[in-house]
């Protein structure tokens, strides 16, 4: 099944369940030729409160199901999945692996003045320490304050992106943040779900520190990583064609319901696979 | 595997993580001598946000997995289970299967004066009719309404058990439920997980309704019925001795945290299993 990489083939997409459809939504805004093929592991979504075995399991499993796909590039959407599985994933898959973690922390070095960044994201991504690695990797000196931001995933799940219990539960998140570094300036959605609730997420960190703070968001950083990528490697799709989105999902329950928030569209069709 | 069943055998009890070990907490406070095999899949929780089908697969899993450690009875802790697989393990095992729904609406019909009565639960549960199902059966003219509180599992997990959120959150969904059916007088804890919530589920309902709601728990209901069927089949384990416990999860983090809140102390051992 593994036949050799071209450009016309596809680029492969993985994440716990349908958040990763905003990594999809960029990847098509900045390649627009390419076709992609998306798995999301909604019948074990969270990954985000796993433990790292577990999720390094289910991260190969995924992979193995889009390189039999016969992907030429795969991408993991997940932070979670990429703080656990990706050297796993780098040293053994034979195409080229991006993660979710070194785009956005990159992104976050770039701009940030003060070297003060924070990091929000499950308890998985969080413990991991990946962000923290990535970040001193290119500064030395940075100083990297992460916090775990368990609820947004449900919160934004549950469609409350506004209102009064969304602005509740970043504030207090927030606070905690600013409580142990003050001095960040540049705050990294180290989760493919939180960029439903940038909007409150930024009214809360303006509360919770005296200064402007800047937003990264991961999934952005990613599709220009896939362009730099495909174009060194000679891989692009033939450019004046409409790429193709072909959807697998482990579980559909709420698929129709939650997919048009992170993709910004309908979903046309999806496929439920067993993994 | 599948020896035949003494009264010295243990209890089998299942759940989608550790929420289930209320209703160990339960079952040991009414039957102390009984030995207790518990399986918590924490690798895949949860199961309230799964299609039936996903759920059912993975329930048929667990069953399995204490049927081979020769259970006398088996206990699914998890409403969401409950509702979708309970009758297809119950036709299929050698052994009794006492669910997590219908004790609790026989709890909640026999204190409801006027038989409007309340379910909150997970989304999974809600959408399976299993307590609108088991409350009509017991009382043809009963109405009953359920509300679907994504929030409350990841609010008890994140151990933000009172304060302004817990606080935000239960007001939104019991103000939702009121709005649909003013006369409830009586609220099913469809969840292993909302007793941690409970005080703060019962002052928002407080708020909600105009005159008292008695709020129905299901692990003590369960428990109950545990008795009562051991009893009736002449399988009670043998009085004065001190059962045991023990443990399985499909993933161990952060289970030290959490299984305490749960089971009402610390957790002796726990070994891992792969399902």
């Amino acid at each position: 099944m593994h036949g050799s990489r071209l450009p016309s083939s596809p680029i492969g997409i993985f994440d716990s369940g349908v958040g990763g459809l905003t990594v999809v939504r960029a990847v098509r805004a900045a390649l627009p030729a390419e076709d992609i093929v998306y798995l999301g592991d909604t019948a074990r979504v969270p990954y985000g409160s796993k433990s790292p075995e577990t999720v390094t399991r289910y991260s190969r499993a995924c992979a193995a199901f889009l390189l039999e796909r016969g992907v030429k590039l795969l991408m993991i959407a997940c932070n979670t999945a990429t703080a656990h599985a990706l050297p796993a994933l780098s040293s053994s898959v034979p195409v080229s692996v991006i993660g979710a973690v070194e785009p956005g922390a990159r992104a976050a070095h770039a701009v940030s003045r003060s070297g003060h960044i924070g990091v929000i994201g499950t308890l998985g991504t969080v413990r991991s320490g990946a962000y923290e690695a990535a970040l001193r990797t290119m500064n030395h000196g940075a100083v990297v304050t992460t916090q775990a931001c368990s609820l947004l995933v449900p919160l934004a799940e549950e469609g409350w992106t506004d209102g009064e219990v969304a602005a509740a539960v970043a504030r207090r998140y927030l606070a905690e943040l600013a409580a142990r570094d003050p001095a960040i300036d540049t705050l990294v959605l180290g989760c493919t779900h939180y960029p439903l609730l940038a909007a409150v997420i930024a009214h809360a960190a303006e509360e919770a520190f005296a200064h402007p703070v800047r937003l990264v968001d991961s999934a952005s950083a990613m599709a220009r990583v896939a362009r730099e990528t495909l174009t060194a490697a000679d891989q692009l799709a033939p450019p004046g064609r409409k790429g193709s989105l072909r959807c697998f999902v482990t579980d559909a329950s709420r698929l129709d319901e939650l997919a048009p928030r992170f993709l910004g569209e309908p979903l046309a069709s999806y496929e439920l696979v067993d993994l």
